[in-house]
Formats: C-alpha cells, sequence, structure tokens
C-alpha cells in the first residue's frame, strides 16, 4: 500500500493529521507542568519531546503554531522553567484530558486529577503521581520557519525518580518505572522488554 | 533518588550519557537509508526522529556532532534523499548492528543483513525487510549552536506500507506493523496497546 506526496497532499485534513503522526511510531509521551508568575499552574500532554545531548543533559521539544499549547509556552517563557512528568498506565486516560482545551488561566491539575508537587526552590509543579519527574530550565527558542513551528531547548536541572529504577550503569528502567508511550495523537501502550544489548562493533 | 544540576555534571561520562538518554522514556527507533552519488549505500540505526507537522508532512532528527553518522549526513546533503525504516522484532539485533562502526563508504546492508530496495526513481535505498518505509526529501538543516548538534527537517515523499496496517481514519497500527521502540541507545521493546482515546474535550 503505497502513498506518494500527491496522495498525502490529497488527503482530508484530519485523515491526514492522523495519518502523519502516527506514521514514524512510538514517541515520549510527558505531561509537562507550568507555572505563571502568579502561581497559576497549567499541565498539558506532550509527545515531542526528544534527546539532545547528555552534556550538558538537553531536551527539545516541539510547539505548533496554533495556540494550543499556549499557557504552556508562555509560562516557560516568563518563568524559564517547566517539570515533565512520564505518563502510567493506571491512569493515562486522565493524562489524556489534559490535552483538552481548557480556557487560559485555567489549571488542568484538580479538574484532571493530579497533585501538584514542588521541590526545593524550583518554580513549576511536578505530577506527585509520576514515577519519573524532570525539571529543566529554558535555555533556547528557535523559530523553524518551514511551518513556524518553534523547538524549545531545555536544561535538566532537577531528576525526581521512584526508587529502584536505575540500574548500577545509569540505565534507567521504564518497565519498572511504568511509563507508558503513545502512537499518533491518542493511542497509548505499554512495553515488553525485547533486550538490552551490548555497544554494537564492527566485525 | 533524588539528582540535581552538580550531581548529574559530576557523573562518570558513560554513565550520564547512559542515565540522560534513557530518562526522557521511548524514542522513535529508525534505521536511515542513503546512498552517496555513486550508489553506494549506508545504513544507519537513529533514535532522534520526531513529528514536525502534517501538512506538508515533516519530520526532524537530530545529528551529533562527533561524526558516528559522518556518512548518513554527508549522503543526505549530496543526493537530498534518504529513507526511514522501522525495526521488527524479529531482527532487532541486527539493526541494533548497523549502529557499529563500519569504516566510511562501507555499506551496512549486506553484512548486517538487510536488503536494499527501491522504488520509483526514489535514489536512497530502502529496507526491504521493513514494514513501514518513508522516502523523504531534505528540507532544511538547522545548526544548534549550544551543543553543535543539527536538526536535520525532511518532507514525506513516499509511505510505503504492509498491507492492513492502516485503519480507515489513516491510523497506521504499529501493533499490527510490528514496529520496536527504543530506551536509550541499546535497549529495545515491543508493545501491547492500552487504547485509543476520543479527542479530550473541557468538562
Amino acid at each position: 500500500m503505497n502513498f506518494n506526496q500527491s496522495h498525502i497532499s490529497a488527503m482530508e485534513k484530519r485523515y491526514r493529521t492522523t495519518f502523519i503522526n502516527s506514521l514514524p511510531g512510538y514517541k515520549c509521551l510527558q505531561m509537562i507542568g507550568t507555572a505563571n508568575n502568579n502561581g497559576v499552574t497549567n499541565l498539558a500532554l506532550f509527545n515531542s519531546i526528544f534527546h539532545l545531548g547528555a552534556n550538558p543533559p538537553l531536551l527539545g521539544m516541539i510547539f505548533r503554531p496554533d495556540g494550543d499549547d499556549h499557557d504552556t509556552l508562555e509560562n516557560i517563557k516568563k518563568t524559564g522553567q517547566y517539570t515533565i512528568n512520564n505518563v502510567l498506565p493506571e491512569w493515562f486516560e486522565k493524562a489524556h484530558q489534559t490535552s483538552a482545551r481548557y480556557p487560559s488561566g485555567y489549571s488542568e491539575f484538580e479538574p484532571c486529577g493530579f497533585k501538584e508537587s514542588y521541590y526545593d526552590d524550583f518554580k513549576a509543579p511536578f505530577v506527585a503521581e509520576s514515577s519519573i519527574m524532570i525539571g529543566l530550565e529554558m535555555r533556547e527558542i528557535i523559530d523553524i520557519s518551514i511551518n513556524n513551528t518553534k523547538l524549545l531547548i531545555g536544561e535538566i536541572i532537577h531528576v525526581l525518580l521512584k526508587d529502584g529504577i536505575v540500574a548500577s550503569d545509569g540505565y534507567v528502567d521504564h518497565i519498572k518505572a511504568g511509563t507508558v508511550t503513545v502512537a499518533g495523537l491518542d493511542s497509548y501502550f505499554t512495553t515488553e522488554h525485547l533486550g538490552r544489548l551490548a555497544y554494537a562493533k564492527f566485525i
């Protein structure tokens, strides 16, 4: 079953959105916690987070141009801080609910059933229900002119982990953490381990 | 178990690489197929691919500064074309082997056990063993100065799919496709479906 450029551009809009979003496979699913300067919190579901580098420890994420995620980006610009929090299978439906269009300035934490958690003097709220919580500071926003998206780059400042999920070599075990993954915008998955492989050598 | 910025920067290099790479969770795993202007092919494993937009259909991926993936990027710059191909559980070990440091100009296809497949007049090789094969044309390379990485943006030109994996609404079913996901650099997973959820509404 083959599609070329003209097939794709002729697709009905919602069909194309679903098709292209789900096509490349599993993605990094996280809830982003932020607060504005008055301490009003926001919680939003994102699946566009990616590893950018280990030293300094940097993560990237993409913001769309249409403003669905307006509060999140505005809060990050104002405070310079945000958290990313993994999603667990016991409450993935509640995490999905944070993707609804809540009015600006209205926190998703309480109505969606999540508890804010704070650490040290970090202003952005962590999600108490998550087993992996990461606090980041904004480092850079890069405008991507080809489709008016923005790439946010943040540095990892705090890592708060449930006990017993880090192996002796630093590997974070997402089976033990219970992390959920996503394909497309609405399809959620748990995982089964195939295995860890040794560093590949030219033979 | 908590780590702050100074704990992270004090980590032994290999421990930090493993820790930070595995920390955010599951990633989009793909083999990238390219060819140079003489038709010498290259196949390399990447886990930094992300959705950038559906219209036009764009994917982003990150290249590291250290040149492990030198042939892939050079081939893409020269020919403007590349393919991304999903990894199946039956041969994930062979896919991992493509991440070894093969000499420049030496194709990983045959020694790692993969067959090149060509479609239409597209110059870059697809991986015949994959169930989802995507042909892309380079649109832009953005230098990310904070850590000397590069963001490659490509537009989807061809999509070649095994029969029966696209739902009536355009959703690509990665359980049916058999797509493998990865956490960190070396840990591979299959998935189990939790469910697809309806578009979330403010209630």
